[in-house]
């Protein structure tokens, strides 16, 4: 016997202008949609109240921030509470002077704020300057529970790192949440956009075999080309559900954009993990190490 | 730079009938012919000197355990010397009376029995009984010094959990073998068989992307078919090496033997890594749940 019931998600993908009050209009719009298309937890993308600006360096840019709960958690809660939905909502936080998080704050079908995931995995590459802005998360992986539901959210870069949809799935989250953004680089697109994608679309789909449960990635679509910094990142849409068992139900085009609904079925998962037992038999008196930087060997040793 | 350069390493994917000498003398003629199509390091497949026995459970079959270093490491080892090729040579060992491993014993360049894995995840699903067979593995998750590289070994249902594969590219693995023995029941193969063996592949492609490194998974073909059994299993082979962004590079058919040969370039690695320097942001700080069976909450309290 699961004791959760069936629920369904609403993946909002979109474009993101430099407006952040029309952004904001535009997202509760879309998860208006959302919930009149069934969907009983809806994710925006990350950060979806403006361009992604980390693809340069500038102070000015915090201005974009705000703090949380503030004026996205309150419009977007109203939307929750008037609909009956849950929301995932992306915010740039500005926590105190000089201390910034790149999170997401959980709504309620009440519209409270009813928890907050700062993201834990912080890149800096190339056009993706996020360690200038942000400050490491310092939350942990919390889960959140929805009405029908544990939900987990995680933010893009997190994507890349099984400890963390490990740890959201030992908390017991029924869904992982993967709000992102993220694109091709346009002088790359031909020689390795298409591996670029397939890797991120596996080893999403990895997580969800992994730990027998359902990854939802949530992306933006547009191309996004600050003045006099290059050619810009080209958002590559394709949000996608998987289900327990890594299978695609759910995917969305690489440039419109689309709201993808999918239902969380807790007997899918239940049946994944007793045919799978993968959880059953960790060994957890031998994973130390997973907390260590790297496992170096004396020089000459065998490593 | 890299302090390592480009090697071969060679999977032999092979039928395995219920003759243990002839087994090996198959598995040593394969070697020979993978080391002569170019392999530095040559993998055989789990349990490859016998049936997959685990169908069924009785004490009987104890009987084809053996010490290691035994006959197996000794007549493969001779191999390996005359050929100058490593060789990773899984085999059930007999450590004692009542104490039984699924293990893979490295055999170094010059012969020499240089280093064992014991598989540390063991399965007890139907047809698969590894549980009354084999005590968990207990000497971790070491890395062996190939000639040219570092190599890891993990056993088949080790490739279910991200935890050994980051643990072995913690410890600086180039490529992680995964000896396996995996198939289908047939009677789900039409309704499951694609999916199952999807989320094989996926998995362990996942495994690459996350750590940066080259998997190469080994398994057997043929259906083995146990007296009285049932329908027993339909081994699946696909033995493939992914690259160190999950692109698959090699992948061998459903039900022949093969043997593949695929390059390891630490070039590759290297460039993989800095342009997706993920093992730089991992937060090793919060990882401490990992070594939990689960994350209870209060009865009752958010989780």
């Amino acid at each position: 016997m699961s004791p959760e019931s069936k629920f369904r998600i609403g993946l909002v993908q979109m474009a993101c202008s430099a407006d952040p009050a029309a952004n904001l209009q535009k997202a509760a719009a879309k998860v208006e949609e959302a919930a009149r298309a069934g969907a009983d937890v809806v994710c925006l993308p990350e950060l979806f109240r403006s361009r992604y600006f980390c693809q340069k360096e500038d102070p000015a840019t915090f201005d974009l921030a705000e703090p949380v709960p503030g004026p996205s958690t309150e419009r977007l809660g109203e939307v929750a509470k008037r609909l009956g939905v849950a929301v995932v909502a992306p915010v740039f936080e500005r926590r105190a002077a000089g201390v910034y998080h790149n999170s997401a704050a959980f709504l309620d079908e009440d519209g409270r704020f009813a928890g907050l995931y700062r993201k834990m995995h912080i890149p800096d590459d190339p056009a993706y300057y996020e360690k200038f802005y942000f400050a490491p998360g310092d939350l942990g992986f919390p889960v959140f529970a929805a009405r029908r539901g544990s939900v987990g959210t995680l933010i893009c870069w997190d994507q890349w790192y099984p400890e963390a949809a490990r740890l959201m799935a030992l908390r017991g989250a029924s869904v992982l949440f993967y709000p992102t953004a993220i694109g091709w680089h346009p002088h790359e697109k031909a020689t390795h956009g298409a591996a670029q994608l397939d890797a991120w679309v596996t080893i999403q789909r990895g997580h969800a075999i992994a730990n027998g449960l359902y990854v939802a990635a949530v992306n933006r679509v547009g191309h996004e080309k600050p003045e006099g910094e290059g050619a810009g990142i080209e958002f590559w849409g394709n949000s996608f559900v998987a289900d327990p068992q890594g299978v695609l139900v759910a995917r969305a085009s690489a440039d419109r954009e689309e709201i993808l609904v999918a239902e969380v079925d807790p007997a899918r998962i239940e049946d994944v993990r007793r045919n799978w037992p993968f959880l059953r038999d960790r060994r957890i008196d031998a994973y130390e190490g997973i907390t260590k930087r790297f496992l170096d060997a004396p020089p000459g040793a065998a490593r």
